[in-house]
Parts: structure tokens; C-alpha cells; sequence
């Protein structure tokens, strides 16, 4: 644990004080999130609703006919904890049609469609409330790119992204989140039964003890083996990462003129404010 | 026009070889992009024929019912010029119960609801076709963020990203497109009788003209209003594509580890190959 321990007072109120930063220097004063139910969600939610306020927290709960009927319920509790406000949108009709339009009988691809059919919901909100589209991936899940790109990993602004899942159960467990979305198994609820710790094949305690020490720390394969990761596992992760960069980047552009979007077009999203 | 031309034929030759290499590089054979109808993706997809062969060229219309129908025709033009094959996925009933469980009645909100749900269709078919996602937004587009972010600005690779508008049509002259496709009005057709150069109330040829000067060429405001653009149009674009950057980055997170993703974590796509 010593790499990825936090002090969880000072990691809280930085990522309260970045959400409260980032949202109000575009001129927005509100965030939408689609609330899972799961801890990722309810964190970010959190932190949300101490730097802008609960009511300026809008929460979607987007559910599937498929979906766990727990999921809605512990979305709900995550609401009624933070006093936040939740809308449910259900998703059935428009994933449905997707899947027959598309002939898409297969788990991973439909579960894809439901994760990018919520993002349109939450776009759309953000459209239409005028609030920023609060992230909710973490850095275990950003780095292993266990996500949908353009859907769950769409966003604004996302104060999970530097926090790996061990760190985002320690800072829930200091904000004080409910206990049944801190205790159940992680799970996208994608299909029915889905778990992620089953999926990944180890646990995300396991795994975020490597990758602090190959990613924030630039250990090499050899010093890991030789501290105890099997080799196996070391080469395994170290692929997955580096197979999943392009979920974290903007599309590859050919350059061609004397400035380059992605390439030597680079200010920062704020330039010039 | 002078800091708009470009060798037609190097540019051309540049562009197939950068599909070639950039799809070939993650052991995929194949490309699957959105024909619209419209002179951009049929460059993209001229560009892909070229690099990859016709029949690795997957294409898609993906017709909404209040599309023109011109636009489907023209696909069909640009398909079989090329020889590469064209599949029709019908977007209305998905758009539609969308449409209705956000009960969304504004033009710009279902413009975006239509344009991701056709990036849910490319991206399925990119999965179960192991294919990847080929871009068709021009610089232009990018840096004005006349675009819809995760759907048409939504790719993985993008020849056209770095080609303003006035060389798209330069480049499509060149590489002897339909004449249907060059001579038409540009437009998204995300609602009925929707014109580019209407809806941003000016012209690409204008525009383009003060964008190459203003990003590529550095130059400041006041050297560009001293050439004959007026202050209130250098001042209105600059102040759009600054309003654009988010679009074009992913989204921003807040440092909290020793590396992070988009901060310090920045290897390149094909990092480790």
C-alpha cells in the first residue's frame, strides 16, 4: 500500500477545490453525471456537491431493461445521501433499436452501446442544462483503457483520473459514502452478472499495487519480478497499457500544414482566458 | 490563396501513405467510415481505397429519415467511383427514441443526437469488424469546432485533420471525385435545408484565407486587420476556435500521482512497437 497511499484531507479538498475551478472559469456553474451506483460515480458526485453545491449536481440514472435493479437503487441512495437531484432516463428503447439496427448479438458490443447511448443522454443534458459533463473513470480503469471510449471515458473535466481504484475506496470511505455502494463487488452492469475483478482476471487491489510502481514510478519489468509480481502478470499489465493509449488521446492527424492540431498546436484548454 | 496551396500530388501521396502506415502499424487491414454524401468523407475514403484497397474501405450511410435524399444518392455515387462496398444502416428509430426519452425538441441538441448515434454504428462496426475508425473532419471544422465531439469529430486515424476545407477541395479535384460531390453546398444535413456557410455566415474560402494566417502563420490581429480582414471577424474566429480547444483535447483531470494521464504520461500511440 505505502505508493498508493494518500493523505485522504488534503487529496479531498484539492479535488473539491480542481471541480469548483474547472467548471466555473468556462462560466458554467453546474455538472451532469450519469450515477452507476457504483462508487466511481458517487465519489465524483461528491466531490461535485461540495464544490458547487448539491443542487447543482445533476444526476442521471440511465438504466437498461438488463440492468441490476440494484444498480437504480443504490443510485438512489447515493442521491438522497448528497442531496443531490436524480433523473432516471431509461435507455432500453434507443439501445434496442441500435442493437437490432446494427444486428449486434454480441455481450461486449452491446455493452458498448449502452455505455455510448448514456454518454448521448448526458450530452445531451449538458446541452440543454448548460453544465459540464463530470468524469468518472479512474486511473486503474483509465490506464488498463477497461472503459468505452466516447462513452463512460467521455468528459469535461474528471477528478478521478489521477486516483487509482485503492485510492478512490480510501477518499469514498473518508467522504463518507454509503456503505452498500463502498461494499458491493465493482461492476459496469453491463451484462447481467458482470463483474470486473472476475473480467480482469486479478484484483484491482493487485493490480494497483503494480501499476503505481511500472507507471508512477517507472519500474522496470526485471525490478518487479524480482520484488515479487510474476513475470506473467508484469508483461500482461504492461500491454495492456500500452495497448489501450489511443483511448486516452485525440485521433492521429497526418501533418501536412505548419501547425498541427495534436502535434504543435497544443495550448492548454484555457489558452487565452 | 498563396499560404493554401499545396502540392497536389505530394500531399495526395502522403496522405494514402499515411493511412497505409497508420492502420497496417496495429496489425488491422481494414478502415470503416460515414459516407455522407458529402466531399469530406469521400476524400477520406478515396484516400483509404488508395492506401488499403476498395474492399477494405467499409463504408456506412446511415440515413435518418429527415435526411436529404440527395445525400444517400451521392454516397451511392462516391461508393461505386471508388468500388468500395456500401452497407445502409437506418438511424430513425434509435435517434427517435432518444429524441423522446430526453424530450429534446431543439435542432442543434438532435443534430448531436443523430451525428453520435451514427458514431455508435461505426464504432459496433469497427469492433465486429476488426476495422478501425477513420476520420473525415477537416482543420477547418476542428478549429472552428463545427463539429459534434464523439461523433463525427470521433476516429481513430484522420488524414483529413490537418487539410483546411479549400484544400479538401483542391485535393478532391485531384484525385478526380464524383463532380456531384465537389459541386454541391457543404452541409451536415442535420436538419432540413442546413448550409455550412449559412449557418457560420461566412464562406471556407473566406475563412480559411484568415485561419491559415491566424494558427499556421502565427500572425497577430492587428497585422491581419492591417491586410484587409476586419477586426470584428479576426476577433469572432479567433475567439471560436479558442472556445474549441476542449473539444479537440481529452478531458482535463487534476494531478494528484507522480505520472498522469495527459499530464506527464504522454508517450505516443505506438509507444513500445
Amino acid at each position: 500500500m505505502k505508493f498508493l497511499s494518500l493523505n485522504r484531507e488534503l487529496a479531498t479538498n484539492f479535488l473539491v477545490d480542481f471541480v469548483r475551478a474547472e467548471v466555473t472559469k468556462f462560466g458554467f456553474d453546474k455538472v451532469v453525471l450519469g450515477l452507476s451506483g457504483g462508487i466511481d460515480s458517487a465519489l465524483s458526485a461528491a466531490f461535485a456537491a461540495r464544490a458547487l453545491g448539491p443542487s447543482n449536481v445533476l444526476a442521471y440514472a440511465m438504466p437498461h431493461r438488463d440492468s441490476a435493479a440494484t444498480s437504480l437503487e443504490d443510485a438512489k441512495t447515493v442521491a438522497d445521501s448528497l442531496g443531490i437531484p436524480l433523473e432516471v432516463v431509461d435507455i432500453t428503447a434507443a439501445v434496442e433499436a441500435l442493437r437490432e439496427g446494427l444486428a449486434c448479438d454480441d455481450a461486449v458490443g452491446l455493452g458498448n452501446i449502452k455505455a455510448r447511448t448514456r454518454m448521448i443522454c448526458l450530452y445531451e443534458k449538458s446541452r440543454s442544462e448548460r453544465a459540464l459533463v463530470l468524469g468518472t473513470s479512474n486511473k486503474t480503469e483509465l490506464l488498463l483503457g477497461y472503459g468505452t471510449q466516447h462513452a463512460d471515458m467521455a468528459s469535461g473535466l474528471n477528478p478521478l483520473g489521477d486516483l487509482y481504484k485503492t485510492q478512490v475506496f480510501a477518499l469514498s470511505e473518508h467522504i463518507g459514502l454509503p456503505r452498500a455502494v463502498i461494499d458491493k463487488p465493482p461492476s459496469a452492469d453491463l451484462w447481467v452478472g458482470q463483474k470486473d475483478e472476475d473480467e480482469l482476471g486479478f484484483t484491482y487491489a493487485e493490480v494497483d499495487r503494480l501499476l503505481v510502481r511500472m507507471i508512477d514510478r517507472r519500474e522496470s519489468n526485471d525490478d518487479l519480478v524480482e520484488d515479487g509480481f510474476t513475470r506473467e502478470f508484469v508483461e500482461r499489465i504492461r500491454a495492456k497499457v500500452r495497448n489501450a493509449q489511443y483511448k486516452r488521446q485525440a485521433p492521429i492527424l497526418a501533418k501536412v500544414g505548419l501547425r498541427t492540431i495534436g502535434i504543435d498546436f497544443l495550448y492548454h484548454r484555457d489558452w487565452g482566458r
